[in-house]
This record gives C-alpha cells, sequence and structure tokens, in this order.
C-alpha cells in the first residue's frame, strides 16, 4: 500500500495495463480482455462471459433512479454486451454490496429489478453473493451466453469498405429515464448476426464515437461518418449548445444501441428491408488507415475524436 | 426508494428470500443458488460458476492487508468455491471499484495479487470491468469452472452414517494474516474426489459448525461432532477466554478447508493413506433428524449451534 498517491489513477490507462498483463493461450481463451464478452473453451462448448459493474454516484443516483429500475439497468448493461457478440445468454451471477441502512423494500426491488430484465432475455440469476457494508451500492453482474450457431461477432473484423450500422437513435440518454429503461439488443443481434456477415459489433455504452473508436482500433481501420446520416434521440435536441443534437449523439452514450460494420451490398439490403422493431441506419464507411472523420453535410470533413462521456468521480 | 428502512436489512434472511425467488428450469439448470457454485448446461457440457465479494470494511482491511494480498485473497476465497465443488477452473472475470485517490501502484499490485493466485490454479483473468469511485475498495471475483471428469459434489447428497471429514484445521485465522493466504483447496478435493465417493462437500468460510449447518440443512439430516477429534489450529490456541481453541475452531471460520462426507470404511482408508500434504481427520458422523451435537472428551453432549463469524458492519 502507498499512502501519497505518487502516480494517480487514470481508468482507461489501468485498463490498457491490465491487457498488457494478459498472457492466455488462445486454443483455451480463443477472446480474451477487450472485447465485448471474453470466450473460452468448455470441452467442447464455447462459452462467453462478462462482468459490468453499476456504482452509486458513477453510472446511476439510487435517490433518483430508485432501487427497481437500478437493477433493471444493472442486467441490461450486462446482456447489453452479450448482445454485442451476437450471443444468446445462459444465466447471471450477481454480486450486491448493500449500504448498511437500505430497507429491506428497497433490496427486494433492486432484485427484483434485475430478474425481471433477465427473465425477459431467458437469462436467470442462479447464484450471486450478497454483502450489507458502510460504502454506498455496488452491483456486478456477470452473464454468461453461448454462441448458439451463430459465431461471436468481434470489435476486430471490420474490413476497409465496410458500412457502418446502427439500430435506433442517439444521445440525451442521461438527461431522461432512458437510460435505466435500455433494452439490450438480444434479439435484433441474433436476426442482424443470422442474416447477414456481421463483421465486428460492439454496443454503444461509452459514446457513438468512442465505441467506434474501440472498433476502429481492434481492426486497425479507420472510419467516415455522415453526420447527417447519423439518427439523434429527441433526448439530445433540447440543448441550445448543440442545437441539432449531433454532438450529443456522437458523444453522450448509454444508448445500448447496437453499432456494426458489414459488407456495403448487405448494409444496402438490410437498411432497405428493416427486419426490425428498432430502425437500423447506415451512418458511414471504414476506410484504410487510423483515425475518424465527420463528413459535414456541406463536404466539410473534420477529424472525429473517439471521445465519449466519461464517468466523474 | 424508501427512505426510512421500515424493515431493516438481514443479510442471510435476504438471501433467504432471494433463494425463494428462484424458478429454474433442472434441465438447464441442474443447481440454482444456494450451493458453492451454480450448474449451468452449455449445450452438452456442464459449465460451473461462482461469485464472491471482497469488501474493504468487511472482509479485509486494505490499510492492514495491503493490495497485494487484498488482491490475492478475493481469488482464493473464489476458487474455494470451485474446490468444494472438487470442479476445475476455467477463467475469472473480475469486477474492481477503485477509491478515488487509490494509487496506481497499488492497482496494480491489487491484479497483480489477483492474478498470481488465479495462475497457480490455471485460472486466468479473461475479462472484467474497472472503475474508479468515491467509495471504498470493492472486488467481485466471478469464477466459471468445469467437472471435468468428476461428478460435481454438492451440499445436499450427506447420507445418515456418513463420517464427517475435514482437510487441515482450525480457527484464529483472522487473528494473523492466515485468511489473507488461505489456499485454495482445488487439488485436494480433485483427489479426494476421484478417489472416494464424497457424498457431500462445503468449504469452510464461514465457520466449521456454520458450515456443516449448511451441509445438514441441504442434505435434512443431523451431526454429530466429537470434540477431541477436531484440528484446531495453532493461531486458534492463545485466547484466555477459550484456551483449548476449539470454540475458535468451530465458529472462527475464514479456514478455506474442505469439509465432506463419505461412507465411513473410506473415511477409515483415506485417514489411513493420508493422500494429500495436508492432513485428513475425520471429525464425526452424520446423523438422523435435525441439530448438531457437540460430544465433549467426557463423553457429555452438547447441542452444537450452527454459528459461524458474521461480518460485523
Amino acid at each position: 500500500m502507498t499512502n501519497t498517491p505518487a502516480q494517480p489513477m487514470k481508468e482507461f490507462e489501468f485498463i490498457e495495463w491490465i491487457r498488457g498483463q494478459s498472457h492466455l493461450d488462445p486454443a483455451v481463451v480463443p477472446v480474451g480482455p477487450g472485447d465485448d464478452t471474453a470466450v473460452v473453451m468448455c470441452g467442447n462448448e464455447k462459452v462467453m462471459i462478462t462482468v459490468d459493474q453499476l456504482l452509486d454516484g458513477v453510472h446511476f443516483k439510487l435517490l433518483e433512479a430508485g432501487a427497481k429500475a437500478t437493477g433493471g439497468k444493472a442486467m441490461a448493461r450486462s446482456l447489453s454486451d452479450v448482445a454485442a457478440m451476437a450471443a444468446l445468454p445462459l444465466g447471471a451471477v450477481v454480486s450486491v454490496a448493500l449500504p448498511k441502512g437500505m430497507a429491506r423494500e428497497d433490496a427486494e426491488d433492486l432484485y427484483s429489478g434485475m430478474r425481471k430484465v433477465g427473465e425477459k432475455f431467458r437469462c436467470p440469476i442462479v447464484g450471486g453473493d450478497v454483502g450489507v457494508w458502510p460504502g454506498p451500492l455496488a452491483i456486478g453482474v456477470t452473464i454468461f451466453a453461448r454462441p448458439a450457431g451463430i459465431r461471436p461477432v468481434l470489435r476486430s473484423g471490420a474490413k476497409v469498405g465496410d458500412a457502418i450500422c446502427v439500430t435506433g437513435s442517439f444521445g440525451g440518454a442521461w438527461k431522461t429515464t432512458r437510460h435505466l429503461k435500455c433494452i439490450p439488443r438480444i434479439h435484433e443481434a441474433r436476426i442482424l448476426a443470422s442474416r447477414h456477415e456481421l463483421r465486428s459489433m460492439i454496443d454503444v455504452s461509452d459514446g457513438l464515437a468512442s465505441d467506434l473508436g474501440h472498433i476502429c482500433k481492434s481492426s486497425c481501420v479507420g472510419a467516415e461518418i455522415n453526420a447527417a446520416a447519423v439518427p439523434i434521440h429527441a433526448d439530445a435536441k433540447n440543448d441550445p449548445s448543440d442545437p441539432t443534437g449531433l454532438r450529443g449523439a456522437l458523444s453522450d452514450g448509454e444508448d445500448y444501441e447496437l453499432l456494426f460494420t458489414l459488407p456495403p451490398n448487405q448494409a444496402a439490403a438490410l437498411v432497405g428491408d428493416q427486419p426490425l422493431t428498432v430502425r437500423v441506419s447506415r451512418i458511414g464507411t471504414i476506410v484504410a488507415g487510423e483515425g475518424m472523420t465527420l463528413i459535414r453535410p456541406d463536404g466539410q470533413r473534420e477529424s472525429l475524436a473517439p471521445r465519449g462521456w466519461e464517468h466523474k468521480t
């Protein structure tokens, strides 16, 4: 233990350091840290696994959100990672650190909120660990899943020329209760991946630009985004400093929509068909090189930083 | 949210309530909440999964333990649950909520401590979630495992007449740093389960009496323990209020030894053979009915409450 932080913690740098420490056998762990789920061989079966934590004061405010919605969001966030691999959930284990003095009714609501969202996606809670402590509410939801006939869609498969597509619309999720009610796109991802050659996919949690940046970095490619094609949620349009809502759509995050790439002819068919209950839009193209470019309606090009909303603590 | 706790939280009651809420399909989830790991069918393979959390101020004190030992204990605790099923670990995912202001070096030590213990048992960290927050350090370690040719040993299989055995010795782990350096009995459990008909097993985390109580309750049986046969750790013997250390051995917990039952003739062979590097002792017998009895060296019998150390918050 060092009592004086000689080197203050930078979350993303620390995560990069952790990834650099991993030396995994690809025959046992085909996909390690750095994608939406890990993929591990269990006998002849692939098992996929992911954990996400929800921390009071960082990812939600318990007093504003309420216990039931908080539980629902915790489950939905982890399910969204499973969706991003086009996998089917098998079950969840949850760890919950309850603040001392939390009412029993609230703890029950929290659990019921998790269970209800899990059940919608056939993801039962099969185990967990509950403790009471002097700290704020902390929830960890681990989900394990299986490919069930569909090859896991990684972040690293984007190819130059791929169309970049998204489900739904973006921005402002934090300004309303939308982020608490996010719908993990499990069904949508299965339909998309079973009909089309999805080359890469991620769920948009950090922000559209930031999560596209993850795909580009993992795939060693760049991207061009057509500003006019980005579907902007109504929640993003009430900000005087961002009248079109584009900035919010690109950086707010917490949308939990799918962002994926596929061959352009398949994207054209998909956008024509609209096989989902949520709209699919093509927003750009994967290009050679590094970095992302935003193309304004007047043709003006500007560099797009892979910057999303970073949790303030 | 209720701001005034109408019904204050009682951890164990809440966990019982959660178990009552589970309605799982036994064809998909052969073992749900209430054992050391859940067992879930993934295609044709059984996958076992468990999560344990380590909370600063409840399960350890960061300033006393140091970051590396804390990380090691977090991994070892979850591995001990895998050992209790006689399973082989496949990998771990970890969630870590780092207190704002924690030094980068400490965060690295924490991770290295987890990784090092994981590597000893071929349990790589394959993914995780790291966040910085205003709360104390909270760690969740989820491990998934596989039976690998050995039928999972549950808590619920104890039969009347079974011998009750343990590995190692008990008591006082909290008085020293022993609880931080606990050795998950993965190898020992595999050897025991491959040579003998283990009918039930648990790892001793709450305390010998408490964890034996879990076996009795799950198996609908009672137990008799011979006080003179309980192996007492030297750490338990320095308490003037408990000069023999028996009380500590029965209730201190955090020993992370195996507690298991098997047919008495097999127990006799096992205790004669001593095939492990840690000593195996027979401490009692499973009996019909409910409740546990402690038999003193003079033949005096007293009721043994299934009471272990409960985390104070």
